[in-house]
């Protein structure tokens, strides 16, 4: 059973180590946890449903109750306090497009206001319904799932677009086939959601972010159907696919989606290296990527993060050990820890890891073999389960992730740690960041930080706020884009225009207009009102 | 001096051997020369501007009627026999992006038409005036061709829009980078018209079509100045560089690119390889694209093309002993020309060669070595030059273009040229195709098609109207798309349609209304009216 106010399976959970507790109180403080709202007495808090009984939706408590939140830290206080707000007046789980179409139709004879749900794994609130007058009815599409049809030869995939990431990967490897697309969120997300969101995952090095992958389908829109065919490439005007890339629901529904995809790697592996400083780590990994050894991915550690991972890896005894050999290998304190994939057939990988291991050894790379990478892949979708845990221990965690050229990156990475260690009321905060996708012309930078949750959970929520509002403006007055891989959401769309200008967000209004006259999806969501 | 009626410089001719005529002659009988009219002629019966004199804009015929026609077959033909049709009123070469301002100022002030100019080398009619009220101004970005700034950290380049192909690589050259983007028109088309028009060049396997390589830069629309900043990649929403990749002009005029650069590779060599037959040849290429195999550029010719290219190379003797070798090692008649380059460092290139070595022996392959990617390298943007030689030899020749999923390339190309063969009055047809860029979903198609001109002008005209239309329906009709490389224009327009949807031409009027709600800016192109 999905959990109702976290993240992920009730069963699985993620521990911390002794050694990870003593390090977040010796930087921070100790946690002081608050008391979690029970399911029973928040499911006695949703009120009536403004809608009527319907064929095609659910008014039950319970339906409402679990589409009501995404996974944003709001969100996250909100599912913990009770204190959830707004519920959908109902949700519909179509099976069809003809069945998305009825709802549009309903929901301009009814005067509703739609939400597009796909996992429900939103971090920068795209699902969460709004007070307004206008009755809301969130629209699922975890029914729409399967695949559909598989062009072996175009190695074209047409799925539902509520298919998760292991249902997209298991129809896909009965076949021999994968999408090769992992975000953290992964276990949950969904094909439709990547889209709509232009999501990366952590394979893109090699498979592509969304936007390569997404090769055509059907948007279900109030103006009609937008059918989007498929072509490798086209120069015949602009591009369609990018009215979907990133609409976040604003201009229409998925029901149906076109992917490209591989054929199963042969073989595949993952290595980390430390390198002895971050100057050198981030010259490298540049590098890496401008020299276009083809890597599977790439994830640099800054020295902080690096730190904070050996700690709460637990293993005490054999992280000393490790740090003992770096140290004598000449990666000390400071050491940046980098993992790197390789994926394809053997002779491919053999020539890709020659490469980078020459390049690394030059920058100071210290190798400890595939075992620290074995450990990556098989953890790499647990980190949000992380959030229950750090939770119960009375601390919170967000996490926050830009993208800017190489020559911006470090200005950036120091100004983003700075606006969140200057933290509410000189309560301490502790921030790490990580390089997580390397392109030719710059980065990401994907930092967490985690603090202690304060008094109340409105003050909490609040200390949120003043350090998410910080980080946010410094991203966007500071060259990098507020989102690489989350979204825009509501959370973000305040800052959205200051890289879009002016008449980048009309143009976009304007298409929102030509699919939405009336402003029935998403509202609020990407574009302010 | 370019050429005021063809292609090129005055000063470069190709010949056509004396095997390559009797080669045309066997197959579609001897060519009908016919008379070119003269520039004095055309000059004298250029008409009076409608537009009076202004620092900005020269009305001198001269300019007018250079400025007046592309490289589409219409517009050869205009050219040649002196029939132009419509002259621009005059031609502005503004110098900075203020002075593009003030044109558009003055455009709206004086009721006028723009037509923005780039290197004029449109083969799909985008920069030819069309008859109406409103006073045809065509805008030439000539004089904005420097190369503004380089990051190198970052390797992006800003250039001026009408940095042409040479300017490009040369100014990057001096700092060691490369843009990496050869079309055939390299030597005279423009960085801006490649952004406009979505183009994708020789070697874009490696470093990407103009979609990859445009980072971002300044739009002058009616609307105000569309500023778009540099991200390695983003998720906040629809990316506004997709509003101007393929907008053919209609939304606004760039002042400003900024795009990707890669440093100088170490080292480049392409290689000829013969397959037996064209299924053999089809199903190697879609391997090596499928699997990655890292090379810089693959061009597949069929039977046919293979045929005419080694009749048309000259040096008899030389081919005559290479079709006994290739025949000998079991590619004889039906054999298909695949040529294919590696770029890079010598290691990678060294692992290229080797794989694709070693499954394009699978597929039957006989290697010839480098000498023959040699001349392709060498002569690469020579093919243009051979229409002034074939049309001097009485014939004329056009190329159409397409691309689509693997599962349909042999299926979609035999329609092609079903279409051309079956010419108008059972006029012989030559038509030859290649593949020249594959990608993991599919491929484009390229063809060319040689046809005798017909007694006068307006016959040789109507022989071709016949064959485009035909070719061109057979393409949307058929799965492909209207163009891969060379834009929609005026020619591609009608066919739009049916691969957009209404909806889809809806939201792009949307936008055309958004920027430009006087619809100034190259009227019928891209959108009919």
């Amino acid at each position: 059973m999905r959990r109702w106010n976290g993240w992920g399976e009730e069963s699985t959970s993620v521990a911390l180590p002794e050694q990870g507790a003593a390090f977040l109180a010796a930087r921070i403080g100790a946690g002081r946890p608050l008391p979690d709202a029970s399911l029973d007495s928040v499911l006695a808090r949703v009120p009536a449903s403004r809608l009527p009984p319907h064929p095609l939706w659910a008014t039950a408590a319970d339906d409402r109750l679990r589409h009501a939140r995404g996974q944003s830290l709001p969100d996250w206080l909100a599912m913990r306090s009770g204190d959830f707000g707004v519920f959908p007046d109902a949700v519909a789980y179509p099976e069809t497009a003809t069945q998305i179409r009825e709802l549009l139709a309903l929901a301009s004879a009814q005067d509703l206001s739609l939400i597009v749900y796909g996992g429900g794994t939103s971090v920068a609130g795209h699902i969460t319904p709004q007070a307004g007058d206008r009755p809301v009815l969130t629209v699922s599409l975890a029914r729409m799932n399967r695949l559909l049809e598989l062009d072996q030869s175009s190695q074209i995939a047409t799925f539902g677009p509520g298919a998760n990431g292991p249902q997209v990967e298991s129809e896909l490897r009965a076949h021999g086939f994968t999408l090769g697309h992992f975000p953290q969120s992964w276990e949950l997300s969904t094909l439709g959601g990547w889209v709509a969101s232009r999501s990366s995952g952590q394979q893109s090095l090699r498979y592509g972010r969304i936007e390569q992958l997404f090769a055509g389908g059907t948007l279900e829109t109030f103006a009609g159907p937008l059918q989007i065919p498929t072509f490798p490439a086209s120069s015949a005007g602009p591009d369609l696919r990018e009215m979907v890339l990133g609409s976040e629901g604003r201009f229409g529904i998925l029901s149906e989606v076109k992917v490209r995809v591989s054929r199963l790697p042969a073989q595949e592996h993952f290595h980390a290296v430390f390198l002895p400083s971050w100057p050198q780590a981030l010259d490298a990994v540049r590098e890496l990527a401008q020299a276009r050894v083809p890597l599977s991915m790439l994830r640099l550690s800054s020295a902080i993060e690096t730190e904070t991972q050996l700690a709460l890896a637990g293993h005490p005894r054999q992280i000393a050990w490790l740090e003992k050999y770096l140290g004598w290998r000449g990666a000390a304190q400071g050491k940046c820890m980098l993992t790197f994939g390789v994926t394809g057939n053997p002779r491919q990988n053999a020539a890709s890891l020659q490469q980078a291991k020459k390049l690394l050894r030059q920058a100071g790379g210290v190798f400890t073999g595939t075992l620290l990478g074995r450990k990556w892949a098989q953890s790499r979708f647990r980190f949000p389960y992380l959030r229950e845990t750090l939770w119960q221990a009375g601390y919170a965690v967000d996490t926050l992730e830009t993208a800017t050229d190489w020559s911006n990156v470090d200005h950036l990475l120091h100004r983003i740690e700075a606006s969140l260690r200057g933290g509410p009321g000189g309560e301490p905060i502790h921030v790490f960041t990580h390089l997580s996708h390397a392109y030719g012309e710059g980065s990401s930078l994907y930092t967490t930080y985690v603090f202690r949750a304060a008094g109340s959970y409105a003050d909490t929520l609040a200390r949120w706020h003043t350090l998410k509002q910080a980080a946010s403006r410094t991203i966007v007055e500071h060259g990098g884009t507020i989102s690489h891989q989350h979204g825009v959401g509501r959370d973000h769309a305040p800052y959205l225009p200051v890289e879009k200008g002016a008449l980048g967000i009309a143009a976009l209004q304007a298409l929102a207009s030509h699919f939405d006259p009336e402003r029935r999806l998403n509202p609020g969501v990407l574009l302010q009102p």
